[in-house]
C-alpha cells in the first residue's frame, strides 16, 4: 500500500510480566509477540514499518532484524511521546500511519486492513480500532454522538457511571493521516498525574481542530487483547492456538482435540493427517498427508513424509521419510535423516545419523553418528559406541546387515554389506562383507548350582 | 417399537471435510459418526433401519453390516430424493418414520424417543426436531403461529429480518406418518436454484393438505450438531467426550480432567478407579475397580484387573491381571497376558508373551514371543532374542528363575525352573532346572592403564 | 480473631460419590477437600476449629490431625443437628461462629473474612454467604425486602414461580452470633418430610425473634460450589487448577496452557520458569527460576534447582541441582540426589542414588543404589546390577571415571577414581584407581559365513 506506514509501540518495560525477558519478546505459540505484530503488518504491504524500541531495544532489534526500521524511545514518557520518536523517519510524509502496540499479537491483517479501508473511505484524520467488551472495566470507552461520530475517548478513571456502561472500548490501535498526526503530536501535553504524553490526546486535539475522528469496530474483542501479564499471555496463546488449529482443520487435517494441539504458526500439515491430543509441533515443521501423529509427540523443525506414524516420540531438526513408523517412546535427535518404510521402535534414540529405506531399529537401541544402510535389521539393545571419553567417531552399517541383540559397535567401525553380528558381541574391528562376526564367551551350565547359591532368591 | 422405521441419510459427499474418507465414516471418539447414529437408533428398537448410501456406499455398508438395510442414492439430488430411494423398503407401511442425518452423531436415543412420543401424542403427520440456537444464522428457522403450531420452515436466505430473529431452528431430524410421507414426496419439486428435492418441502406440502405439523424442541442445541467440516467434527468429539466422562464420573470413576479424558464410548471402568489427565482409552477396553491410570497412558482393546496401576504406558490388545503395576514408559504389545501382582517397569516392551503371577520385569527389557512363569525376576537389560533375521522363535522362562542383567536369551531356548542366569550372559542353549548358566569373559584390571590411555577423558 | 469459632460440617456420607472413600476425603488438586477447607479457615486465625465428623470419622480425624477439634455426629439428622453436636466445645462462648461445609473447598479465606467483616459491621445475629447463580435451580433462594434485609430462605421445592426467578442463592455457609445460634438450635424441629433438623431454620427462628439476618453476596458463584458427586469434584478441580496457575503466572511463571497445568496447591515455582502443557507437579515440590519443564513431565515432592530442564520425565521424591538436564523419557525414583550440570538422558532410570556434578548418564542406563562421583561419563546401556535375587548392594563409581557402553557393574563393587571400564564388560571385582577394566571375548570374523547362514535374512 503506497503512502502507508506502520508504527509499532514496543518500548514499554512490561513490569507486570515479572520477567527478565523484555515484554514484547515473550513468545506466543513459539514466536515473540512483537514478531507476530510485524508479520501481520508485513502482510498489508505497507511502505515502512517503524518499531519504537526502548527497554531491551537491542534484543528487539536483533529479533526483528530488517523487517523493521527502528526509533529509540530512551525514556518512556507515554505513547504520544513514543510515536513522536519516529518523526525523523516518517514526519511530513503524505499518507496514512497505522499505530499498533507491540503487545497485541492477535490482531489479524484482515482487521487492520478493514481499519485502513474505512479510514480511507471516511476521509477521517484519525480512525480508532474499537471492540465491544462484555466487561469493559478498565478500558477507555468510545463515546459517539447520535450520528455515530466519535466524540471522545474516556478513560476508566474519568468515566461517569453512564459512560462506564458503554461497552465499545479503545483497543489502542489507530490509523492517522500522517501529517495531521505529527502536527497534533506537538500539541499533546503531559499535564496529567503521570506526567506522560498520551496518544489518545491526539484524538481530542484533532476534534478541537474540527477534524472528524472515526472508529472501526471489530466484532472480535478477543483479537484485540493486549498482553500485560502472563495471564493475558496464556490467553493470547490459547486464542492463537485455536486459530491455528482451525486453519488446519478447514484444510483437511483432523485434530482430535484442538484445545491441546500446540502447533506453531509456521507449521504445514497435509490433508487427512490426524493429530491426536497433546501433540506439540514447533518451528518450521512440515508434515505430509495421511500421517498419524499420536498423543504426546513433540516435533521440532522437522520434515515428516506422507503416511508416516509418529507415536509418543520426540523429533528434533530431522527428516523422516514416507511410510515410516517412529515410537512409541523414541527420540530422534538433530541432524537425523530416516528413509522410507523405516521402523524406529520403542526406547530407541537416533542422533545425527542416516538410516536407509526398509531398515528396522525396533527396540532399546542407540544409533549415534552412524550411517545405516537400507534393509538393515538392528537387534534390540544395539549400541553404537561413538564416544571414547574424548572424541566422537562414526559407525557404518552397510546394506542388508543383521546386527544381533545387545551388540556394541565400537566406532570407528564398519559392518560390511550383508554381514551378520552375533547377539551379545562387542565389535571393535571392521566386519568384512557377508561375514559373521562374533565376540562372546561360551555358555556353561552349572547344574544344581542354583539350588546351592547363597544369593538365590 | 412396532410400526416404526428409521431412515438415515448418509449419501452426501462431505466436500468440506476435504478428505479421502467418506464423511459419515469420520470417527467421533473412535467410532464412525454414522455408527453412532445407527447405535442410537438401535436403542429405540425400531422395526427397520434403512441407510441411504451414495458416495462411499460400499464402505458405509461394510462398516454398518447387518445393523441396517440399505437404499442407494446413486445421484445426490437432495434430501427428499434420498428418502424417496427407500420406497421399495418401506413405502406403504403403516406407522411412523424417523429421518435422521448420518452426520448427527450426538442426538441421544432419549431425544429421538421424546420426538417420537410427542409425534404420537399430537397425531401430527410430521414432527420436526427443533432446538434453540444462541446464534441461529445459517439454520432454517421454525415459524410457529400463536397456538404454537408450526407454520413454516424458512431457510436463512429466504428469511426476513424479523424471521432471522427467530432462534428456534430446524435440526434436520424429523418423524413422519410413513404413508403421508411417501405421498408427499411425490409432490416435491426441484424448482429451485440448486435443482434439488428438499425434505423440508414435505412439511409445506402436508400443511397445504391441511395436516398439522408439530415440532419437538430439545433444550440441548449442542446435541443436534451436524458435522460438515473438521471444525464441527472436533466439536462433536468434544461434546461426546464430555458426555462419556460424565457417565463414568456419575458411576463412581474419578476423572481429574474430563476435558482431557479420551475414552471410547465402549469402554467400561470400575468404581473408585482414578483416571489422570491426558489418558486415552480406546476400543473395547475394560478397566477394573480401584485402578490408577496415570497421565499419558494409552490403552487399546485391553482388559485391566482391579487395583492395577498403569503409568505413562501404552497397552494394546492385551490382558493385565490384578494388583499389577505397569510403567512408567512401558509398552505392552498385542497378545500379551500379564498375571496378578506383576511388575513391568520402565523402558520395558512385552510382545505376544505370557507373564505369570508375581513376576518382575523392572527395567530396560524386551520380552517377545515368550512364556514367562511365575515368581520370576527378569534383570535389567534382559533381551529375548526372538528373531534371527528370518524367523521368530519362542523363549520359555520357567517359574522361580532369576535372569541376570543384560542377558540375551537366544530363542528357541528354555531356562528351567529355579535356574539362575548370570549377568551379562548370552544364553543359546537350554538351561536345566536349578542350574546356574554363565557365559561371560573374565575381568582383567590393567592398573595404571587408564592414565596412559590416549582416549582418556 | 478473638472470639471467633469455625464449625466444619463433614459428617455426611456422600452417597452420590459412589465411592469407598468418604466424601470430604476426596482430593482436589491432590489434597482432600476438607483439608482445603481447614487450611482456608486456619488463615483467618480463628480461636477454635471444630469439625463435625460422622461417616469415616476416624479417617477424617487422622487426615486433619491437630488442625481441628472434633465433634461426633453419630447419626446424620441434618445440618442443625450437626452443629448442635459441637455444643460441648463452643456453646455459651461469646463471639461469632462461622459454619462451613466440608465439601466446599473453593471458598477463599478472603471471602470468609469479608463475610465475617460484614457480620461484625451490621450487628446481625446471622449472616448468610450468598452468590448469584446464572441457573439457580435446585438452590435455596434468598428473599430480601426492599431495604435489602433477608426475609427468608426458600428451598427449591417450596419456591413460587416468582421466587424461582430469584438468582441470589444460599451457599450453605453462614456466620452466627454464637450464643444466639445455640439458643436457636434448641428450637429447630424435624417436622418435615425427611425428619431432619435443618440449619436454615435457625435463620427463620432468629427472624421471628426480631433479630436481623444479613447476607453477604460474593460475586464469585464458582467459589461456592459444593461437591456432591464426581462431576462437581472435577469442576472443583478445574477451578482450583486455574486459581493455582493464575497465582504462579502473576508471580512471573510462564504457563503455556493453564488448563493442562496440574500443579499442587503447595508447589513453589521460581520466576521465568516455563511450564509447558500437560505437566503435573505434585506435593511439596519446589522448582527454581529459569527452569524449563517440558510437556508430559511429572514431578512429585522434589526440589529442582535453577536453570534446570526437565523433559517428558518422571521425578519422585528427589533433589535435582542447577543447570541440569533430565530426559526426555527419564525416570528419577525416590531418594535420588542429582548434582549441578548433570545430564540424565533418554531411557535412564536413577533410583536411590547420588550423582555428582558434571556427570552424564546419557542413555538407556539403570543407576540404582549407587554413589556416582563428579565428572563421570556413564556409557549407554550401563547397568548397576544391584540385586542378586535376595539382597540389594551398592555400587560406587568414583570421580572422573568412564564406564563403557553396555557394561554391568555387579554390586557391591567400586570403580576407582579415574578408571576406565571397557564397553561390554561385566565387572564383578573392584577396579583400582586409574585402571582399565575389561571383561569381554575376542572378536572373530568368519568371512563368507553370513552368506551360508540358513537364518540369514
Amino acid at each position: 500500500m503506497a503512502n502507508t506506514y506502520a508504527v509499532i509501540l514496543a518500548a514499554g518495560q512490561g513490569t507486570r510480566m515479572k520477567s527478565k525477558l523484555y515484554k514484547v519478546l515473550h513468545p506466543v505459540c513459539g514466536m515473540p509477540m512483537v514478531e507476530h505484530v510485524t508479520g501481520n503488518i508485513e502482510k498489508l504491504g505497507v511502505e515502512k514499518i517503524v518499531t519504537v524500541v526502548g527497554h531491551g531495544a537491542e534484543k528487539v532489534q536483533q529479533q526483528l532484524g530488517e523487517k523493521s526500521e527502528y526509533a529509540l524511545q530512551a525514556e518512556q514518557l507515554g505513547t504520544a511521546h513514543a510515536v513522536q520518536q519516529t518523526a525523523s523517519l516518517i514526519e511530513g510524509l503524505a499518507g496514512t500511519t497505522l499505530v499498533v502496540c507491540g503487545d497485541t499479537p492477535l490482531i489479524r491483517p484482515e482487521t487492520m486492513q478493514a481499519l485502513l479501508d474505512q479510514h480511507a473511505e471516511t476521509g477521517a484524520k484519525a480512525t480508532i480500532l474499537t471492540a465491544l467488551a462484555d466487561n469493559p472495566t478498565g478500558y477507555g470507552r468510545i463515546l459517539r454522538n447520535n450520528a455515530g461520530i466519535v466524540e471522545k475517548i474516556v478513560e476508566q478513571k474519568d468515566a461517569s457511571p453512564t459512560e462506564q456502561q458503554v461497552k465499545e472500548i479503545n483497543t489502542g490501535t489507530y490509523c492517522f493521516d500522517n501529517e495531521a498526526l505529527f502536527e497534533a503530536l506537538k500539541l499533546v501535553s503531559n499535564d496529567n498525574v503521570q506526567g506522560e504524553y498520551y496518544l489518545p490526546d491526539v484524538v481530542e486535539i484533532l476534534q478541537k481542530q474540527g477534524e472528524i475522528v472515526a472508529a472501526y469496530a471489530t466484532d472480535s474483542f478477543d483479537e484485540t487483547l493486549g498482553v500485560n501479564d502472563r495471564v493475558a499471555l496464556s490467553q493470547a496463546e490459547s486464542t492463537m492456538r485455536k486459530r491455528i488449529a482451525e486453519k488446519h482443520m478447514r484444510a483437511g487435517v483432523s485434530i482430535i482435540d484442538p484445545a491441546t494441539a500446540y502447533i506453531s504458526a509456521k507449521a504445514e500439515i497435509g490433508a487427512d493427517t490426524i493429530i491426536h491430543p497433546n501433540v506439540t509441533i514447533d518451528g518450521d515443521t512440515k508434515i505430509g498427508e495421511d500421517c498419524i501423529i499420536s498423543s504426546n509427540s513433540h516435533i521440532v523443525n522437522s520434515v515428516i513424509g506422507d503416511r508416516t506414524a509418529i507415536r509418543s516420540s520426540e523429533i528434533h531438526n530431522s527428516s523422516i521419510g514416507t511410510d515410516t513408523a517412529v515410537g512409541p517412546f523414541a527420540h530422534i535427535r538433530p541432524e537425523t535423516v530416516l528413509g522410507n518404510d523405516v521402523k524406529i521402535g520403542n526406547f530407541v534414540e537416533v542422533k545425527k545419523s542416516e538410516v536407509g529405506n526398509d531398515t528396522k531399529v525396533s527396540h532399546l537401541s542407540y544409533i549415534g553418528d552412524a550411517h545405516v544402510g537400507s534393509g538393515v535389521n538392528i537387534g534390540c539393545g544395539t549400541i553404537t559406541v561413538n564416544y571414547d571419553g574424548k572424541n566422537k567417531f562414526q559407525t557404518i552399517i552397510e546394506d542388508d546387515t543383521f546386527i544381533g541383540c545387545n551388540s556394541n559397535l565400537i566406532a570407528p567401525v564398519t559392518v560390511g554389506k550383508g554381514s551378520y553380528v552375533a547377539a551379545g558381541s562387542t565389535i571393535s574391528k571392521d566386519v568384512p562383507e557377508n561375514s559373521l562376526a562374533i565376540a562372546r564367551a561360551r555358555q556353561e551350565n552349572k547344574e544344581g548350582y542354583a539350588s546351592k547359591l547363597n544369593g538365590k532368591k
